[in-house]
């Protein structure tokens, strides 16, 4: 057996190591700067954690971030620069909460206002925000109970705070639904960093004027796509990044194929992916650390398609909590603006995935539709289509939606491994973002000021 | 440029993927059973994160684990197999405290019958050592107590313990010492676990007649050494693991320039490393989350070498423990046994090592003999010889000694993300160990168990 593998040298002044919206943001930049760059991206597509599918009956379906808010506005002027438009959310009609005894609640509004364990939710939710307005989203480490907070996980504090069995399921199940991990696994104080980096719990939990507001015509895709399309041949589709040699000098990204020699490389991918890179020299104790102590959550996302939202004539909104055994931990309805399907999305996270996920195909699809059918009845065990994203599988994300701290990340690595640029490398990434932490606007704003860096590093070594 | 590379096919019964203690006691105990196996291991040498170096004056040096005591029975009947020699540990003369005042404490014997706080951190120890009693280090999720300890960190109970800033000052040096960590980042379960999986605190924290009994005369590689050189030609060295393909009828490890066949695996490498492996199909949730919940300590050994070991005529031991500012943590006389010259070894872990190990070459030795000359004075300031290993930064086993659990780790993933196989995927390494967990030991002891599991699958596969 002979491999024959000729290594192609391309050189550009930056190189950027991924294609999701951090990566395309960064090179954006950098192409409205007039700076020359390559980016490169290990899958066949950009997008990267943003992943928008049109099914063979034309239904366009977001298996992974789907959603922008009013407060998103790197996002929204992304959008708006190409032109994508958006559509509210779906929530008219009664949501319902399905608990563990098998009970459901149909409820309007935002959240039940009489449901089992509410008032104490309620109050202890109210106790994160007022926490998480003395976080300091720029400096973490300058937070005043910093150490104390991350010295714990989300579940010691639940303990603390209450001991009313369904108020910890909603915190519970609020945990898997931001960060795709378990109160057992997750520092307090990275939770009320993320919320303070939202501009509050409701922002993050709520659809209208929040974080689940509307809906992209095109898919969430749609501007990314549009931004690849200007940037041309500087996207490298198909390579991925196995080493990055770095110094003083600069940098030399090496693919299966070719070598990609720049002054300054962007890496703009999830921690679990850093690490799969050789870098030589290794990276600092700092950052290695802060990596190691950064799961990717764990996530699936499913999809069930209907010839119509069915659900609606019943007064029902398809928006769903379940605390009950299945897989799926929340529903939407995730339909098409004009109503010419009818589509339900689910969420299994968290623990609910990982036996899940170890099913055959089959029994998979029978526990999902089991759990539509709670909500909106048996007409959901039929689906036209029916379709998943185990993200937890994925090959590059290696889970999603993003990576949470674990406790202690933030005290021991925080301060010099969460963003600063290590030599010649530049950091960035949703989770390196200060403002939407964890979302594609994240993402945008991340790529943004990596790329920011770099420009003022070039020019003024330029200058000097 | 074009890179040729011929891909050579070795097929085998058994592929043991790594060749560090875990590794070699598999192929080992293959071999006495008559089962054909091959042996890869990425580095130039076996021993993994056992690395004994003979210096050019002729001292033998041990840069990773050293020590071994009475009832590592695995590790002792190794050595007796191939008759490798041990001698006791040097601990003859006053140990030394170094305080964060500056001050230094002289005492004999085990421990300072009355140094800052030892009351108080005397206490705590034996709560920890009551706690430990009742886990079940087999199936650690049967531990009464599990999910409650595993969801907060050692810092959290620590804290909870007691307000005397001495005392914590006491236990976070042990935490250092025992998993290279901090305790806000650690399990307090996982401490638990561990301490129980030695037989107790003390086993863990003392030299004479326990973990720090006793040296190798040929350094702690010896066993390893003489266990490759009767394995021969089982054992391919530079074979680093670029992925594993497995189904039901067997697996694939393929390397840069080879594809090894077999019909099962056992991998034995720590788990960080584990993870720079491409697995088809993807790992389990469960195993790639245990996998993720599982950082590598910080940790770097250092090592200066004198003409003699004069703190001995000083009446000293040359074994401290260091709560200053500098990047010592724990010192010990590691003399060889004719005392021929005067070693000092020094552990910078934890904390200690992140700033230090960015320092430049020069900065990094003064740092350190600034600490030895507390200790012993100022002639540890001109050493014969100065070397350090700085494990953090080794490009396989990416730190040391060996992985701690984040807390949830335990919780969301042990069960089954543990050591359970994984089809026909078989793990060891001394983190999958139930007895002296994170030792030379337990790497053995979870050897012979994966071996074990291996041949009884293959005889009852062949009586089927």
């Amino acid at each position: 057996m002979w491999e024959q593998t000729e290594m192609d040298l391309v050189e550009s002044e930056v190189v950027v190591v991924g294609g999701g919206y951090a990566g395309l943001a960064a090179a954006l930049r950098l192409h409205d700067a007039g700076v020359d760059f390559t980016l490169v991206e290990a899958a066949d597509r950009v997008g990267g954690r943003v992943l928008t599918e049109i099914r063979a009956d034309g239904v366009t379906l977001d298996h992974g971030g789907q959603w922008v808010g009013p407060t998103q506005t790197h996002l929204l002027a992304l959008a708006d620069r190409f032109g994508c438009a958006t559509f509210p959310t779906w929530e008219t009609g009664k949501h319902v909460e399905v608990w563990h005894d098998g009970g459901t609640v149909p409820y309007l509004g935002a959240a039940p206002a009489d449901g089992p364990g509410i008032a104490e939710y309620t109050r202890v939710s109210e106790v994160l925000d007022e926490l998480a307005r003395t976080v300091d989203t720029q400096q973490p480490w300058r937070t005043t109970r910093f150490a104390e907070w991350d010295a714990q996980t989300a579940e010691s504090f639940f303990r603390a705070q209450t001991d009313d069995p369904d108020a910890r399921r909603r915190l519970a199940l609020a945990v898997q639904g931001l960060w795709c991990a378990e109160p057992y696994e997750i520092s307090l104080f990275h939770v009320l960093f993320y919320i303070a980096a939202a501009g509050g719990y409701e922002q993050l939990m709520e659809t209208r004027d929040c974080a689940q507001d509307s809906r992209f015509v095109t898919g969430a895709a749609g501007p990314a796509r549009a931004v690849a399309g200007l940037l041309g041949g500087g996207v490298r589709l198909g390579e991925q990044a196995q080493s990055i040699e770095y110094d003083e000098g600069g940098v030399r990204v090496r693919t299966a194929s070719t070598v990609f020699e720049a002054r300054r490389a962007i890496v703009a991918l999830p921690p679990q992916a850093v690490r799969t890179i050789r870098f030589t020299p290794g990276l600092p104790v700092s950052r290695d650390g802060w990596l190691s102590h950064s799961p990717m959550g764990r996530v699936a996302k499913v999809h069930a398609v209907y010839d119509a939202p069915f659900w609606r004539a019943a007064g029902l909104s398809g928006v769903a909590t379940l605390y009950d055994d299945g897989p799926v931990g929340v529903v939407f309805d995730n339909s098409p603006d004009d109503a010419s399907r009818g589509v339900l999305v689910g969420f299994v996270y968290g623990d609910r995935v990982t036996d899940w996920s170890d099913l055959d195909d089959a029994r998979r699809r029978a526990a999902v539709l089991e759990s539509f059918t709670t909500v909106v009845g048996q007409r959901a065990a039929r689906p036209l289509d029916y379709t998943e994203k185990i993200w937890s599988r994925d090959t590059f994300a290696r889970g999603g939606y993003e990576a949470y701290v674990t406790p202690g990340g933030w005290t021991g690595y925080g301060r010099r491994g969460w963003r600063e640029p290590t030599g010649t490398v530049h950091w960035a990434g949703t989770e390196t973002a200060s403002v939407w932490n964890g979302y594609i606007d994240g993402a945008i704003s991340s790529g943004l000021r990596a790329a920011d860096e770099v420009v003022s590093t070039l020019s003024s070594h330029a200058e000097g």
